[in-house]
């Protein structure tokens, strides 16, 4: 099954860009930083995975998004204020996310996007980026979905995108069937005030291999891979242990963990698929003679240079002294 | 079974340090790194592997090591010139390896070793100085064993030590059998003229996590480590195919998958193993931007920071320009 006969199934009318298309108000999409990735596609022209996965939504890091129909033969796309041309590689994979609404119809929209964090270096603005896309396509096209369907339809899109439609704990359950119906993101019940995040920004340019290329060549020349998805149900089910019993250390060392595995997959690829810096290691070093000195930081990092910080709020002085440069986020507030 | 009735079944009588002891000359063993790495204990007490490895020895570089029966209750061991203290880890660890021979007779031994390498920074220096020490127990105890035997009884030492009582390529046959029997190194009967090892010193202080320690808290926390020995052996078929043809480019290629694999098992173990430096990462990316610019130009790495080049001596002044610092092997001569 492909992409369109996907959406088409889950639209009133194939013609819905014809009847329903109207301008909307911005629509926010949360980033979110998974304790167990999702690395590996069986299926990439849906984005299926080959693992389950867990995040926590990033609460106002993320993306706006508004979009308007308008009359002329391409879609007009801005991003962060700038207008991107057609011809961009930002610009067509929008459009062809679109494509999959209008169904043939050559309905043009103007798509206005703004992200609060940079773009394409580890921080998954292609994920909240394709949530709030989903999100005010939904709007625009009246579609009142409801948010498993957008997920499903935002995991076209990116396939993290599937978690960025919630807040808070979100599961992505890998699913088995062939249309990916059954593959999108549920929110977990479950609030962890006090529980912090921050980013370390090692480098902010755009990455030298994207995700989707990256796990392809992981899948694909990896040997270790095979053991990947025995590691993320493993992890899994620790993070719900944690979640449940609000067992930071547990949480911190299996998120922290389950990203060095992922990264272990890449690092075994061939061409060999590094995404560290010499000051992603020193970082990791750092975090890891303060965690004997008694400090509970743990860490994850994305396909990117770039860690995120895992503490609990009542070790923010502690952690700032050692990294003052922190962006700090509380998902659940204090 | 236990290393002590091992060897008694190799010795000629359980007395032979009373009847047969004598001084020595020096006895050499080369170094030798691992272009497909032994990781992993399946028996620690005989060091017997969990996956085959492959060699090739350095050369001129490795251990010098007599030994001397002497009157008295200790071991007077000496390295690279000094006296060592009989509770060193240095001392104990011959002490001990020494016992196996001793089988409960008190006879002491002087053993004086000296390396040409940097010990105990990932050069392997525990290889060669064990296989150098059994060569020399060998000639002292008048055992004239056979150098599969040998071969055996230095990975009592220390497991990689078994490859070492050989030059050139050397492949250690895992074994099956619970005795270790099977478990001991050949020598590939190959040649390759202008094949060069270049050593890149990061770091020579002594490492933070052994050998032996880091292989079984991998073995017991990695979960990618169970495909660690699917790895191993496709990587072991590809070099023998790389030796054969003489395909350098094959040969490099798998030897730094394997590494980057061992390393990723390493990566993946919890509490995370990471013996790379920063600097160690600096010289992956210039050797990988090296390599894109045309340079047949490939590394290896134990379970330390140092890197070892793989080039062809055609290549020498090119990476030498780059790598000035390097010092250069040729196993096989021009």
């Amino acid at each position: 099954m492909n992409r369109f006969e996907v959406v088409a199934a889950m639209l009133p009318s194939a013609d819905v860009c014809a009847q329903a298309a109207r301008a909307t108000e911005e629509h926010f999409a949360p980033s979110n930083i998974a304790v167990c990735k999702y690395w590996g596609k069986r299926d990439a022209e849906l984005n299926l995975p080959i693992n389950p996965s867990l995040s926590v939504s990033l609460d106002h890091l993320g993306t706006r998004t508004r979009v308007e129909p308008i009359d002329g033969p391409v879609d007009d796309i801005w991003l962060n204020g700038l207008q991107m041309r057609p011809d961009t590689m930002f610009a067509q994979r929008l459009s062809r996310y679109i494509d999959l609404y209008r169904q043939g119809h050559p309905q043009a929209f103007r798509v206005e996007t703004r992200n609060n964090i940079p773009t394409a270096a580890g921080l998954a603005s292609s994920a909240s980026g394709f949530a709030a896309l989903t999100l005010a396509l939904n709007d625009a096209l009246q579609l009142e979905l409801e948010a498993a369907a957008l997920s499903m339809l935002a995991r076209l899109g990116s396939g993290s995108a599937c978690r960025s439609i919630y807040s808070g704990f979100v599961e992505w359950h890998m699913g088995h069937r062939e249309d990916g119906a059954d593959s999108h993101a549920h929110p977990i019940e479950a609030q962890w005030p006090g529980l912090a995040i921050g980013l370390i920004k090692v480098d902010e340019g755009v990455k030298s291999v994207d995700s989707r290329s990256g796990m392809a060549r992981t899948v694909e020349s990896c040997h270790l891979y095979q053991s990947w998805p025995l590691q993320a149900n493993t992890d899994l089910v620790k993070l719900h242990q944690a979640i449940d019993a609000q067992d930071f250390k547990l949480l911190g060392s299996t998120a922290e963990q389950n990203a060095l595995s992922m990264h272990a997959t890449m690092i075994a690829s061939w061409p060999p698929l590094v995404y560290w810096q010499p000051d992603s290691l020193a970082a990791m070093q750092k975090i890891w003679a303060l965690r004997q000195q008694g400090l509970e930081l743990y860490f994850t990092m994305d396909a990117g240079p770039n860690l995120k910080l895992l503490f609990l709020e009542q070790d923010r002085e502690a952690v700032l002294s050692h990294f003052p440069d922190l962006e700090i986020v509380l998902p659940f507030g204090s």
